[in-house]
């Protein structure tokens, strides 16, 4: 038996999420059709965690176990070249048997990116929320550093959640300006349901001075989801990377 | 009368090129519906030129005439609100009726995207074509710099073409890297027929060794097309711009 590993990218726009799901289009569905096709045996994948209908992946990792003696070299290629344009294979690697690619996670990156220009960015629209108001920077850098840190992010967390508690570690959250684009890059041990797409609803909130910098504090403290912004649409949202290691 | 001139830009993948076809989507077709509820006249638009099935624009220019009275300032508005997602109006001007959107064009910049990563960068694979082979950029680069200037390009245009002759002159021929991508930047008083996609498909078989640099020399110099590479597909090419003053 051996435990293959890969990083993953795709465009998630035509799917329905990254997990099966009873009719619809999935990236688990994709990749599991493939690789039975390549070795021949009913492949079960596991992801890093799951990514709603269409959020993107830039890296997400997913692990599967196999009798196939298909060299490690060989994978990455003979997979891509059955998978539709729209998912990607970009490693495989072989792992110990008890590597688990949504266990082991450590680290995982987010990035929010919305277009801020007066009319959209037509080249790229389907990976970016286009926000034609403006925005002050100043203030959404500033409620976004109250987010670093380990906090129970109820308040950030979609109702719909069946974890046993929210509380998580962002060890880094930080802006990042490119042209007419604002990214939110958020890197932690975890997130919570809708937790990235729910923070960046409540910074356009603060950045247009519908509510305060210092809103998104007490927002954290009062562990209450109708006090946050909306939840921003999926369209902006990448996961940019998993880590399996320590550091 | 008024003569409205248009910054457009368009996502050429789910059209059938700019001008209109009896049975297939098209930029002109798009534009000139939404203009004909707008205005309630039936408008006739003219651009700089026309570009093929699945090339873009970032800065296309069109100009039509109308006696709507619909202020200047808000015609942008109107048209973007009713056009689908793959076409926007990034500017409205009032022009002199003798303004011509093709006729008066004095030059336009085309640039050519290759993504020449091992795997294609799945986010804007709709704009770039994923050439996978090392390309030497040092040949590509010399070979470039033999199209600037004033020529019978002849051997780059399309055996299609009905134009009376193939002269003409290239201000600026340049190669911009960007990370993976390979950018072919050309700025001219105007291209013949394919023009772009000729070149670039001969600066690759160039890059790839299978020409040589001095190669495109004699391409140019043999008027014929059949001397050249091939046309490389419209999935990279983007109209960047069009100027109108005489610098």
């Amino acid at each position: 038996m051996r435990n293959i590993c890969m990083t993953v990218s795709y465009d998630g726009t035509e799917f329905s999420g990254f997990q099966t799901q009873p009719r619809d289009r999935t990236v688990q569905d994709e990749l599991e059709k493939v690789l039975k096709k390549i070795t021949k045996e009913d492949i079960v994948i596991h992801a890093s965690g799951r990514t709603d209908a269409g959020v993107h992946a830039r890296g997400q990792v997913i692990h599967f176990l196999t009798n196939a003696k298909i060299p490690i070299e060989r994978f990455t290629i003979a997979v891509n070249t059955c998978l539709p344009s729209d998912v990607l294979v970009l490693e495989a690697k072989e792992m110990p048997l008890d590597f688990h690619a949504r266990h082991g996670a450590k680290r995982k990156t987010y990035r929010y990116t919305i277009d801020n220009g007066k009319f959209p960015d037509l080249f790229g629209r389907q990976y970016r929320l286009h926000v034609p108001v403006p925005l002050n920077m100043e203030y959404m850098k500033q409620a976004l550093s109250y987010i670093e840190g380990t906090h129970d992010f109820t308040s950030f967390t979609s109702e719909r959640s069946v974890k046993p508690h929210h509380i998580r570690t962002i060890y880094e959250a930080k802006l990042v300006e490119e042209g007419p684009f604002i990214h939110i890059d958020l890197t932690g041990n975890g997130f919570t349901y809708n937790m990235v797409r729910i923070i960046t609803g409540t910074l356009l909130k603060i950045g247009h001075g519908k509510k305060k910098p210092d809103d998104m504090l007490h927002i954290l403290e009062g562990c209450d989801r109708s006090l946050a912004g909306p939840t921003a649409l999926p369209i902006g949202l990448m996961l940019m990377n998993v880590c399996y290691d320590e550091n």
